[in-house]
C-alpha cells in the first residue's frame, strides 16, 4: 500500500493484485473438479475429521462437536486440496493460512493438523485437559493455531492483517478465515469486510459456515446464504454461495478463489450443524454439547466405521507454496531523542515523532490508526512510511485485529486512537493477550486534561482496562524524552504494551540520554528530610513538581516519583521512598480512582503505606478548560499541596 | 414483539407495522412538497442554525462547526417541518425524537432547540464552559440530548432501543438518528442496522450526513452515497439518496419516511462539510476547528447577514404527536426468594429465575441477550415475558446500546452475556454512564471456574472494567438468595449496575429473608479470637468457608467476609474486622489481580492493612477442570489455608 495523502492507502494495482499461481477454472469444468479417486479420498478425510472431533469431545466430556461437523467438509477440501504450505515451516511467509474465527470448532482444526502429521491422532484424546496443548479454543499452546480465537467475530480482522503482511512480503499465500454464521452478527466482521474490500485484499478468503444455528436458537438469518452474499457484495466482495457438504462444489468454489478480480472472496456455505449424525443434524440444543458416551457408538456408526473410521489415513502432503521474499528483520535505534530539557512538547507529538524515527531503524514497525492520526500524531509515521501505515478509519476493533494479524506475521504494529476509544476494542486486546500477540497500542487524549470536548472523549478507565490484561505492560510517559524511550522499549518487548499519551504540551524533564527501563521509576525530587512521597505520572507529574516547589518554599520537603511504568510497577523503588517518608503517600492520577496508578501502588505495597491520599477523577467530568478541570477534580498542584499538608499535620 | 421460540422475537404484523399518521407522498408531488413561503422560512432557519453553530464555537475557542454546517439543512427540515413532539413534555412517549449519533455536531442540536424555545440563543455563548449545560458533546446536562453521544457509532443502537420501547407503548413516534458518514465504519452501526431490519423497526429513520470528510482525511467511501445505500438495502432497509442541501429534496425524503413498508429507512444525504462558507466547504483540515476570530465576520457574511442573520427567528411550534398509552410504572416484589440453605443452585440460574419473578411484579423490566440466554439463563425471563425480551444475537455492543435506548424510554433493561464478552461493549457501557443511563448488565461464566472452555471464555477483567465506570455499582453474589436480592437491588437503583454470575452450582448460604443492601457486606464467620480476615465473593467465598472449617480444626480461627458489593465497597465493615485481626488480610478472587476485589479493598483501607495476601488469577489461565484451575491459580481452600498460615506465622 502506497499512501495517497487524501485516502491513507493506495489502490496501486502492482501491489493490490498479485497474479494467481494457477489458471482460473472455467465454468464448463464445474462438475469435474475432483476425480473420482480424489473425491473418495476427500470423503474419507472429512469422515475422519468428524470422527475425531466427536470422539475427542466425548472423551473430554465437553466441547462443540456439532459445529465441527458442519464445517468438516469445508475444512477437508481446504486443507487436503486447496492450501499450499510448508508443513515443516509454519512461519514461511509464502504459506497459505487458516484462521479459525469460529474457535469453538478447535477439535476440527486439531484433527486436520493431525492428518498433516504435526500431531498424532491419539493426542486428540487429551483435548481440554490441563496438561494438553489442545485447549477448548485455539491458543498458542497449539502452535499452528495462527491466532487465539474463541471470542467470535475477530478472525476476519486478524486474517486481513495477515493478508496485508503477505502483500508487503510479496507473498502469494492466501489467508483463509473460517467463520460461523452466528458471529456474522458481530459488527467487527463488517469493519474488516469493509476495509478488506477498500484495500483490495484479494488474497483474503472468508469461508462462512452457514449452519443456521446459534448457541441458543436459530441465527438471525438461518440458512439464507443469499442474504450474506448480498451484504458481502454490497461491501465490495465477491460472494459465492455453495452447498457446504458437496465436496465437488466446495472444491470448485475454493479453486475459484485462486483467481482474482481485485476483490476478496466470501464463500457462503450452506451446511447443517451436526451433519453426519441424523439425530444431531440441524437440531437445536446441540451447541456446546458432546455426544453422550452411551450414544457414541451410534454416532460413530453413522459417521462411518470400518477402514475409513478406525484406521488413521495417510498423512497429506500439501502443495509447495511459491517462494517469496523474507519478512523484515529487527533493527535498533541508538541515537538519543532530539529534545532539550525545558522545551514544551506534548507526549502525543513525541509519540508520533518517535514512531517515525524508530520506523527508519526497524522495518518491522507498522502504524495503524482509527482516523485520529492528526491527533494521536501517528500521522508523522504515515508521512515517513506510507507503505507501512494502515488507516483503519473509525473502527477500533478491526484496527486492533489487523494489528494482531500483522504481529502474527512478524511485524511490530503500533495502533493509535484516543484512549477513550480503545475501550471499543477491549475484547480484541484481551484476546491478543490470550494469543500472546506482539501488539502495541497508544491511547492519546487521556484524562480531564483534554478539556472542552467533555467526558465522552476523555480516557479515564484506560489504565484499569489495560492493567487488567494478562501479561500486559502499561506505560505513561510524562515528557518527550521518556515518551520516545518508552516507544523504543515497547517495540523491544514481546507482548501487549499500552502507552498513554497526553494532549497538552508539557516541558521536557529529562536529559536526552536518560533511560527508562520497563518496571522502573524516576525519583525526581528527594532530600533526607522528606515528609511525604508523591507518586504521579503524565500530566499530574508536572503538577506534583509545581507542588514540590511550593511546599519547599513552605519548608515541607517531599519526594516526587515519576511512575512511568504503571505495570510492571517499580514496587521496590517506591517502597524505599515510602520508608524514608514514614509511609506517607500521595498518588495523583488523571484517571478514575479504580484500577489505575493509585490502586496499583496500594496493591503492590500493602504494609508500607501508613497514610494515603488518593487524588483521582471522582464524579463525572464534563466540558471545561483543562486547568479548570484539573482543579475541579482535585488533581492540580494546589490539591497536591493540600493533600501533603493534611498528611504532614496528621502526624 | 411476541417471541417465537426458534427466533426469539416475532414478526407479528400487528406489532411490527403501526399505521402512519399521514398519507404517503406520491411521486408526482416530488417537486412541490414545500410552498415557496415554507421553503423560504426553512432556508432562514437553516441559515440561523449555521450562524449560531459558527458563533458559538468561535466564542468557545474549540468545537466542530464544519460538521454542523453539513447537517444544518437536514436538521432544519427535520425539526421545523417533520418532527411531531410536545416541546413542553420531553418525556411524552408519543414524541418524535432525534438521537444525535454524530455528537460533535452538538452546537447544531442546541441551536435547533433554541428555535423550539427551550433555551435562549444567547445561552449558546456559554458552549463548552465549565458552568454551561451545553457541553462539547451532548450529555444529560442538556436534558433534550436524548442520549450522551460523542463516541461515534452508538446512536443507531440507542435509537433502535427507543423504537422498540415505542412499539411496546403503541406510540406512533418516530426515532430519527443523525449519523456522520465517518462513523459508518464502526461495526456497531451495522449490528444495529441488521437487528432493526430483522425486527422490522419501521419507525426508525437513519439520517446519514455523507459529507465525505473524516477527522484526518477523506472517509473510506467519500461521497459515494450509493455505496451506503447498497449496504443498507442489503441489510434489509429502505435506502433513499438525497442532496442534503436541497431543502425540497430533504423535505420530500423525510416525508416519505412517514409511510412504512415494514423496513426501517436510511436517508443518505450528500452534503459538504463546512457548507455555506466557501473556504471551509469540502476542505480538509477543518475538522474540530472553530472559525478563527479574525475570519468570523467573513464567515458570517457568507452565511447571510441582515434580518436573517442577526435577529432570532420566531419560535417554531411543532405538530402535536398522536397520543399513545403511557409507559409502564414501577412495581416491587415483596416475597422472599424461594431457596433453602444448603440446596445447590448456580448463581446464573438464580439470576434468570430472579429476573422472571421480578418481571412479573415490575412491567418496566426487560431482558436482552447476545445468543447466550441458555447459559446466562436470561432464557427464564424470555419464557415468562417473550414480548419484553430482545434477542440481540452475537452483537454485544448493539445489545448494550439497545438497552440504553430502552432505559431512556423508562424501561429497566437487563442485558446478559458471558462476562468475557461484555469487554466487547465497554465503550457503550462507559458512554451509558456519561448519559446516566439506567442500565443493568449481568456477566456470567466469570473466572477460571468455568473450566475446560479456556481463557477466551473466562471473565477475568470484568470487575476492573466495571469498577472503572464512573458511578457504577458492581455486585458479585455468592449464592441464589443473594443473587435474587441483588437483582432486585439493581432494579431499584437508578444507574449502571453490573452483576457477576458464576457457572458452577454452589450451596445456598443465606436464609431467604436475608437482605443485601448496596454497599454492604456479610460477616459470615467470626469469633473474638480471629487471627486473619478473609474477604471473598462468588466462587471463592465457598473456598473461604471450606478453609475456615479446616483452619478451625487446626485451632486457627479466621473471619470470613462476603464482599457481595464490590462497588460501593463496605469499607467500614471490613475495617472493623481488620482491626479485630491485627490488620491481617487475605483477599481471594477469581479475577486478575488488577482492578478487582483485592485492589478495591486495598484502595479503600490504606492504613488498616498490616499484612496482605492477595489470591488472584496470576498468569494466563487455560483449559482444565474447574477444581484443577482453582488449585493451579491458588484460589482454592488449600491456597487460602496456606495464605492464612503464612500471615499467622509471620507474627
Amino acid at each position: 500500500m502506497v499512501c495517497d495523502p487524501k485516502r491513507g492507502f493506495s489502490l496501486d494495482p502492482r501491489l493490490a493484485i498479485i497474479p494467481a499461481p494457477m489458471p482460473p477454472v472455467a465454468a464448463s469444468q464445474r462438475t469435474s473438479v475432483l476425480t473420482p479417486d480424489a473425491r473418495a479420498l476427500l470423503e474419507r478425510r472429512a469422515r475422519r475429521l468428524r470422527r475425531m472431533s466427536v470422539i475427542a469431545t466425548t472423551e473430554a466430556g465437553s466441547g462443540h462437536p456439532s459445529t465441527c461437523l458442519s464445517a468438516a467438509d469445508l475444512v477437508a477440501v481446504l486443507f487436503f486440496r486447496e492450501m499450499r504450505l510448508s508443513v515443516a515451516d509454519a512461519n514461511d511467509p509464502a504459506n497459505d493460512r487458516l484462521v479459525l474465527s469460529k474457535g469453538h470448532a478447535a477439535p476440527l482444526l486439531y484433527a486436520a493438523w493431525a492428518q498433516l502429521g504435526v500431531l498424532k491422532e491419539e493426542e486428540l484424546g487429551t483435548l481440554r485437559r490441563l496438561t494438553s496443548p489442545l485447549e477448548g479454543h485455539p491458543t498458542p499452546n497449539f502452535p499452528r493455531s495462527e491466532a487465539a480465537t474463541g471470542s467470535l467475530g475477530q478472525g476476519l480482522s486478524i486474517g486481513l492483517g495477515m493478508a496485508v503482511a503477505n502483500r508487503l512480503d510479496k507473498s502469494q499465500g492466501r489467508t483463509f478465515v473460517l467463520l460461523g454464521d452466528g458471529e456474522m452478527a458481530e459488527g467487527s466482521v463488517w469493519e474488516a469486510a469493509s476495509l478488506a474490500a477498500l484495500i483490495k485484499a484479494d488474497r483474503l478468503v472468508a469461508l462462512v459456515d452457514v449452519n443456521g444455528l446459534g448457541q441458543s436458537q436459530r441465527t438471525a438469518r438461518g440458512h439464507d446464504t443469499a442474504w450474506y452474499a448480498r451484504v458481502f457484495e454490497a461491501f465490495g466482495w465477491r460472494a459465492v454461495e455453495v452447498d457446504g457438504h458437496d465436496l465437488d462444489a466446495v472444491a470448485q468454489a475454493l479453486e475459484s478463489t485462486r483467481q482474482s478480480d481485485g476483490r476478496p472472496v466470501a464463500l457462503l456455505a450452506r451446511t447443517l450443524k451436526g451433519q453426519g449424525i441424523s439425530w444431531m443434524a440441524d437440531q437445536d440444543n446441540w451447541h456446546g454439547k458432546p455426544v453422550p458416551a452411551d450414544k457414541l457408538a451410534s454416532a460413530l456408526a453413522e459417521l462411518g466405521m470400518g477402514e475409513d473410521g478406525s484406521k488413521p489415513l495417510p498423512v497429506h502432503v500439501p502443495a509447495t507454496p511459491t517462494p517469496c521474499q523474507p519478512s523484515p528483520k529487527a533493527g535498533t535505534l541508538e541515537t538519543d531523542p532530539p529534545y532539550k530539557t525545558g522545551e514544551k512538547v506534548a507526549t502525543r507529538n513525541a509519540y508520533g515523532a518517535a514512531l517515525a524515527r524508530l520506523g527508519a531503524a526497524d522495518a518491522r514497525i507498522m502504524g495503524l490508526d482509527g482516523d485520529t492520526k492528526n491527533s494521536t500524531m501517528s500521522l508523522d509515521f504515515m508521512k515517513a512510511f506510507p507503505d507501512r501505515f494502515v488507516e483503519c478509519f473509525i473502527a477500533e476493533q478491526n484496527m486492533v485485529g489487523v494489528a494482531v494479524g500483522l504481529a502474527a506475521r512478524g511485524r511490530v504494529p503500533f495502533g493509535s486512537t484516543f484512549a477513550a476509544f480503545l475501550t471499543r476494542a477491549y475484547d480484541f486486546v484481551r484476546m491478543a493477550a490470550v494469543g500472546k500477540a506482539n501488539l502495541k497500542l497508544c491511547g492519546s487524549h487521556c484524562g480531564v486534561s483534554i478539556g472542552e470536548d467533555g467526558a465522552s472523549q476523555m480516557g479515564l478507565e484506560d489504565l484499569a482496562m489495560m492493567r487488567a490484561v494478562s501479561g500486559s505492560v502499561v506505560l505513561y510517559p510524562s515528557d518527550a524524552v521518556s515518551t520516545e524511550r518508552l516507544v523504543r522499549e515497547a517495540a523491544g518487548h514481546d507482548g501487549v504494551v499500552y502507552l498513554r499519551s497526553t494532549r497538552p504540551a508539557v516541558p521536557v524533564l529529562y536529559p536526552a540520554s536518560e533511560r527508562f527501563p520497563l518496571g522502573g521509576s524516576k525519583l525526581l525530587k528527594s532530600s533526607p528530610e522528606d515528609k511525604v512521597t508523591v507518586v504521579a505520572a503524565g500530566i499530574t507529574l508536572h503538577e506534583a513538581l509545581a507542588a514540590h516547589a511550593e511546599l519547599a518554599k513552605a519548608g515541607i520537603p517531599v519526594r516526587v516519583i515519576d511512575a512511568y511504568s504503571v505495570k510492571p510497577l517499580d514496587a521496590v523503588g517506591i517502597a524505599k521512598s515510602l520508608s524514608a517518608t514514614a509511609g506517607k503517600l500521595v498518588v495523583a492520577e488523571d484517571h478514575y480512582p479504580e484500577g489505575g496508578l493509585g490502586e496499583a501502588v496500594m496493591g503492590a505495597l500493602p504494609a508500607q503505606v501508613k497514610a494515603f491520599r488518593h487524588l483521582a477523577v471522582r464524579g463525572m467530568p464534563r466540558s471545561g478548560a483543562p486547568a479548570e478541570l484539573l482543579a475541579r477534580h482535585g488533581l492540580d498542584a494546589k490539591a497536591i499541596v493540600k493533600a501533603v499538608r493534611e498528611l504532614v499535620s496528621a502526624t
